[in-house]
């Protein structure tokens, strides 16, 4: 299996998020091969709590193959998951999961703590961290760099008028 | 604060989920004494992992509000919520979660352990147990007793044939 191929979906779905001023996460969830679910974080736009990338992503995948049992698919997401998504990684049975960046503050999925290796649930699942982390990383951190900016030359504009 | 008045509007949605035979968990999310979201189980029916009361509450609160920010809300839930829905809880920064039974398996609201009360995370919440527990465990019991009696008369009509 090529993780650098299917982490490249994945960026180009944090690219999507990047776009329309939300920060720049993705995700795809693939099965044999196949993407069977995207999404890119929504968080602010839809001003929905739940809309997360790897959520979207596992919402679209169920869908499409009908089942809430997403065993042999594998979850591919640019950032490492927060607690809720790691929370419904496990819920929905994925058996494993490749991300790109850690989450120094706010991963559940190795870093906080990681709940997919949490052996008092019903299921555990393979982590794979690191598959394109500076691309990842450097997303994240040219947008909060670019929202830094913007807020700076708001403040300029307001000291001009 | 009349937490059995909403207890049992949560109870209400989890019968709702026992009629279409889902394991009945429901769910409501109250803002200043009104309910802005309801949901039960809906896992098996709609095939989706995603679909626990907790979240389809959460879902409706947040659209009913045009916010992510489900503050100054209380979630009433029928049994304590599982390791995603704790995670939602957070995500949404919902300040107060009450729960009706405690879940020995899964729970992640105080039984494994409890996210809402994770210092390290940016939000936490006050936790009230055991309000109407009874009502709420023997639903549950009721459930598994009678799916265990159909599964046994299954087998016995089997073996007459």
């Amino acid at each position: 299996m090529n993780h650098e191929i299917f982490m490249q979906m994945a960026i180009d779905e944090a690219k999507k998020a990047y776009k329309i001023n939300e920060v720049p996460i993705g995700a795809v969830v693939i099965k044999h091969g196949e993407v069977i679910g995207r999404g890119h974080n929504l968080r602010e736009s839809s001003q929905n709590p739940l809309m997360h990338a790897e959520v979207v992503a596992i919402n679209e995948a169920s869908k499409n193959i009908g089942s809430w049992r997403l065993e042999e698919c594998v979850l591919y997401v640019t950032l490492e998951p927060c607690v809720m998504c790691s929370g419904a990684i496990v819920m929905s049975r994925i058996p494993t999961v490749v991300y790109g960046a850690h989450d120094a503050k706010g991963g559940c999925s190795g870093s906080l703590m990681n709940l997919l290796h949490e052996s008092r649930f019903n299921h555990q699942a393979t982590v794979i961290a690191g598959i394109k982390h500076e691309e990842c990383s450097m997303l994240l951190k040219d947008f909060f760099k670019s929202l830094r900016n913007n807020k700076l030359l708001e403040k300029n504009k307001k000291l001009e008028e």
